[in-house]
């Protein structure tokens, strides 16, 4: 594979947005990373969605998106993978770079939920887990973390108010970043008086729905030019794994092994470990899922995932900070942008951009992106050249 | 990009498989092309349907069909471009394997539409075309297919009776092919005094929607040992171009321009022209289509698209052979499935099991897949070596 660099990163504030169109979101975005960039078209673009055509009556959108940018006879086509539809986008993209098809693409990430009522778009969250099996039987995405959680705290003894360093970290640091949907901090007293949504999961617990695009800018490292105060920002590991699309298929609940897998891939294509990662961009969608993508991808032994937030680790000055610009939790979480996001944020943080949260000399990123129940997870880790 | 070969194929029946659902459909032409292909197993799994989210309640096709193959730890992921999501899986299975990425993909294309209600499918596929400005003013896709027909016919001076050979071949091609939903010819009059469905498109002139499901099994070639009785298939073009997503958006509705680029660089990179095509697969979902195709691939020039099916040539034994195994009109055109249905039958021509229809001494072979009103055009051009 030729190596690849990311040349420009796009975003929109994740939020309700009424008076934007997904074509307008995504359009945004995209605008945004190529003038970020400095391009003006690209060949291809992939874009990361999970459910327009319910949601929005919109399929097809690559030709959809493409057309409203104002490049209407490139490549274009649409990737979907859940909540990981994000990150499968930026990885075909990238391979497509790789593989010489093209030189330069786009990959935008974007969802618009807000539009739907919530008993709506709680049933197309619900796509993402086995019809048959899961969601047939009234398993609401919800739910199905709420017993992953509870087996957990029963498993490892530990207590609700042990998991509220992970929405309080993510709301922290989402006080600096101007396109999250929440830019407040908030409490343990805020988060244990928290409405319940599916016992033990309260909304302190779980990602909130939301609008938003965000977009990156893939070119064939070679064709850089070294430009003054910017770093190289080179994608030096790329891996996506699946796992049993129903949890009741696993031998157990709380191992994401396709985290691991596509981690441990991802590490050795960079020549790295864990212990080389300064920031990593985790998928808190729910603060169950923070805790289980910090142990799959070896920074804490099974159980421990909790105990490396307790100890401040997951801290922009801590060991492995997560959830920098506010995480998905309280950055938001536009299901299909989201993977997007999360690479977009580990660049602003190699770069030194992450203004108010930027970990001190980070020059390694991970973001890692899950769609379902851990069924299908993608890990990317990105390195300041 | 290293180059890539088709080692195996396999493909379901079209029809109303009530008693099969969407991952059952799946395994079974992916497990057929493993066979064919002669392996266990793959790196990656690339699944094109359209959709599955609304008319199956169910999205994650990657890891859930991998899941059902026994492949639950590979790399999955869903690709959409509306009729021509099975294409585009391809197409990204084939940039993935060129890449080095993996050595082994397979591509599949699924849909199970005739679950849903008539009226609630005519909906979903209208996805396809522009929400706020096609579909959302009413317009079903086979009324912007009959538009374009009428003006074709006013344009060019073409009855609708000139039409009809497009519907006899495909039918009378899928006489021989046993997956074929309608293995059954009609003639002239048959096709005359079909139910008008948005006039001047008849049923005859509109392909059916059914369940199928086609798989393709895509490695490096330099990875192939030679086989006796069978050539290499090697994908020697592919090529994707998009158009604007509303027809009223070009500067005519008569010129498929996105099928002309695709097949421009297909050519190219081949390094062949028309003239040098013995069988082409080409997307009949309107016989308008067909027509439209064959000119804007240079087989005829504007407006005499309907002159070569009149004059024989579009038949096993003409100049352009098509729908050689009954096309979307006869084989059935389960839209996500459909491109690989086309990849899978340009397959057996080049082996020379298109038992009933082969085209004599076929070696070079194209198959055209068109996602929307032509704003998303895929071609790939294969080459038996």
């Amino acid at each position: 594979m030729r190596p690849v660099a990311i040349l420009g990163i796009g975003q929109t504030k994740v939020e309700e947005q009424w008076d934007k169109s997904l074509r307008e979101l995504a359009g945004e975005a995209i605008l945004a990373a190529m003038q970020d960039a400095g391009i003006q078209r690209a060949e291809g673009l992939f874009v990361g969605n999970m459910m327009s055509g319910s949601a929005n009556h919109q399929q097809q959108l690559g030709s959809y998106i493409a057309d409203w940018v104002g490049m209407p006879y490139g490549e274009a086509v649409h990737i979907e993978a859940a909540c990981g539809s994000g990150s499968a986008a930026f990885r075909n993209a990238l391979m497509a770079v790789a593989s010489g098809a093209m030189d330069c693409a786009i990959a935008v990430g974007v969802e618009k939920m807000t539009d739907s009522p919530g008993s709506e778009i709680t049933g197309e969250l619900a796509t993402a887990a086995d019809a048959d099996w899961e969601a047939g039987q009234g398993l609401s995405f919800v739910a199905l973390n709420a017993l992953i959680m509870q087996r957990y705290m029963y498993e490892y003894k530990w207590e609700k108010v042990h998991f509220a360093p992970f929405s309080i970290n993510a709301h922290a640091n989402a006080v600096h970043n101007p396109y999250a949907r929440f830019q407040k901090a908030i409490n343990e007293k805020a988060y244990l008086k928290a409405t319940m949504v599916a016992d033990p999961i309260n909304i302190m617990d779980a990602s909130a729905v939301g609008d938003g695009a965000a977009a990156a800018v893939l070119v064939p490292l070679d064709m850089l030019i070294r430009q003054p105060n910017r770093p190289f920002i080179r994608v030096v590991g790329s891996a996506a794994a699946t796992d049993t699309i129903a949890v009741h298929s696993r031998k157990t609940p709380l191992h994401l092994s396709a985290a691991e897998r596509s981690a441990r891939t991802a590490y050795a294509q960079a020549g790295i470990g864990p212990e080389d990662i300064d920031v990593f961009e985790a998928h808190d969608a729910f603060s169950i899922m923070a805790a289980l993508s910090l142990e799959a991808c070896g920074f804490a032994e099974p159980g421990q995932g909790v105990r490396l937030a307790l100890d401040g680790e997951i801290c922009p000055t801590g060991r492995i900070p997560i959830a920098t610009r506010g995480g998905l939790k309280a950055r938001g979480h536009p299901v299909g942008a989201t993977g997007i996001y999360q690479i977009v944020e580990v660049v602003q943080q190699l770069r030194g951009e992450a203004y108010g949260t930027q970990v001190e000399g980070a020059r390694i990123g991970m973001a890692q992106n899950i769609g379902g129940s851990g069924s299908n997870i993608i890990t990317h880790i990105l390195r300041a050249e």
